[in-house]
């Protein structure tokens, strides 16, 4: 047996059946991958009952409290100390799962994570990351709303942690970093980041710094790893979520438009369907929660379960690549990054 | 005769041909409409021998003085004087144009037309604007980089602007506004965004304030009118290009992908030109410097004369519509909106 993934059954639109469907194509993708199941046991079991080899490595926890989509943070951990996302998050760090996947609650899972498994040495803040399809391949953007106003330091942290992943879990050698801004030029954004570019191209790491990305660069690969502040992050997210729908509804109207477009499409099927499914959000799915002393992965709340086995999929790899052992020590290896802000900072 | 817009015969990439063959495109239109066009004389004229029909509502005023894509708004300010952007703008402060158009340096543009025009009294500083298609209709969306750091009053300026600008130019009766966040609940996002919305729900102006929008709802249609600060707009709008710049691209691979899938394109062509019409950057070309005593219009610097016609299109909708005057009428009932900022501050 490799590893264990703490699950969060109750999160979600689709929970648990999602949870326990996503988990059984997740063990056909991963078999050394054993599960922990926090949540409703009786309804768990009785999903679990038609699964039988998935029920053979699976382990339920009952709780009857659940952390819903409403809840903020403060509440969740005032009130949810049982709940299955606590549970399942809980699990990671009494060593009985190596990571938590939940399709809850994103303010409550950082709030959680954050009070459980605490920020790993170094690190000021955790971020929210994820893996986007660009024009040419796909990159890392961070962070995407865990934090709306940033400073230097935060960013140059994103920044790190985001090359350590795109190394271990994208198995990029040497990934590029970019940072968001509104134009290329050095003069171009605010103060911050200004000041985190200046220490990413000082800094005592063998990193690959390309300077500022522009919002449509992210999109045509200009660099493996975007770091941006979390209100940024997530307006861009969303926009490129939004322009996605929009294009897709104004291509599905046009094709059932007329006779030859609905012909046209019955021709292309096949080519557009593998459009579809390489801008596909279910196999993006699964967002990271970096900095953590633990692997935690959100699960968008409204995926099926193709999408929340990807999601246990960035769980299984980030686990099987070291991430976390590798970010702490590249931020050993840094000294908390003391010696290159000062450097800037007196330059 | 109507009105007369100033054109910067040698900004952007075509110029001055597209400046004169979009100009062209542009009287057929708009028919009560003359142009001032200032630069390169001889080129200018030699074009408009072309165009004998717009050469008989044409004026040329010729400089040998151009600002070009790369000059800093603070050279251009000090070496511009006698360029051609400077006197097309000067154009509209002697009287001589209701309203300027210029593919040049977004940055020159704005600081040469707040020198010259000067901000609009009320108004602490003018926005970038533009109108976006959404699934169900379009918007108007600022500011779109002007300014990088925004406080709740420049925020809630933009929102007035914007307000007027959909009444007067789209045609809109009750435009609604929305001012965009990370999520729709009044604790998202930061200081700023949280006390513009207070005023905005407070103001003593007849607006729908529809609270806050996230960037994916934006392109369904969410509001009207979409206020942010420069850097998140300008992130977003260029991210939105991005995403459907690598769609586009997805889908030509697509159609070239399998001879089924070719015949099926040309079966579909038609429906699928309406999408791109739909949603063609050039229909939409024509950003607004809003805020300013005067019409300033930014076509984009990489337009054809269609997308430039419809930049000079928005030039003369606004004057049409009488955008100033309202503005200007809107900030003087507000009295600089002493009133409802301590409202506010005081509760």
């Amino acid at each position: 047996m490799g590893l264990t993934i703490a699950l969060d059954a109750m999160g979600g639109d689709g929970a648990p059946d999602i949870v326990v469907r996503g988990a059984d194509l997740a063990r056909t993708r991963h078999p050394d991958v054993a599960f922990r199941f926090y949540g409703d046991g009786a309804r768990v079991q009785a999903l679990l009952d038609h699964y039988p080899k998935l029920h053979a490595i699976s382990h339920v926890h009952h709780t009857d409290v659940v952390i819903s989509g409403e809840d903020k943070p403060s509440i969740a951990l005032r009130k949810g100390r049982g709940s299955s996302m606590w549970l399942a998050i809980d699990a990671v760090k009494q060593g009985m799962a190596e990571g938590v996947v939940s399709a809850g609650n994103t303010g409550a899972l950082m709030a959680m994570a954050k009070l459980a498994l605490r920020t790993l040495p170094g690190i000021t803040r955790p971020a929210i990351a994820t893996v986007l399809p660009t024009s040419v391949s796909e990159c890392v953007m961070l962070d995407l709303g865990a934090n709306i106003q940033c400073d230097d330091r935060n960013l140059v942290e994103f920044a790190i942690m985001g090359e350590v992943f795109a190394r271990t879990v994208l198995g990029l050698p040497k990934p590029t970093i970019g940072l968001l801004n509104v134009g290329e030029e050095d003069l171009k954004g605010h103060e911050a980041i200004r000041q985190a570019a200046a220490i990413l191209r000082e800094i005592d790491l063998p990193i690959q710094f390309q300077g500022f990305v522009e919002g449509d660069a992210v999109w045509a690969g200009a660099a493996d790893v975007v770091v941006t502040d979390g209100f940024t992050g997530n307006v861009a997210l969303k926009t490129a979520e939004g322009i996605a729908k929009m294009y897709s509804g104004f291509m599905r109207t046009a094709f059932r438009s007329s006779l030859a477009a609905r012909l046209g499409y019955l021709l292309a099927r096949g080519a557009l369907n593998k459009v579809r499914m390489k801008v596909d959000p279910r196999r993006y799915n699964g967002a990271m929660l970096l900095g953590l002393n633990g692997i935690v992965i959100k699960s968008h709340g409204g995926t099926d379960s193709f999408g929340f086995a990807n999601a246990i999929g960035v769980a299984v790899d980030m686990v099987n690549g070291g991430f976390t052992d590798l970010i702490t020590a590249e931020f050993e290896h840094l000294g908390r990054f003391g010696a290159p802000v000062q450097k800037v900072a007196s330059s």
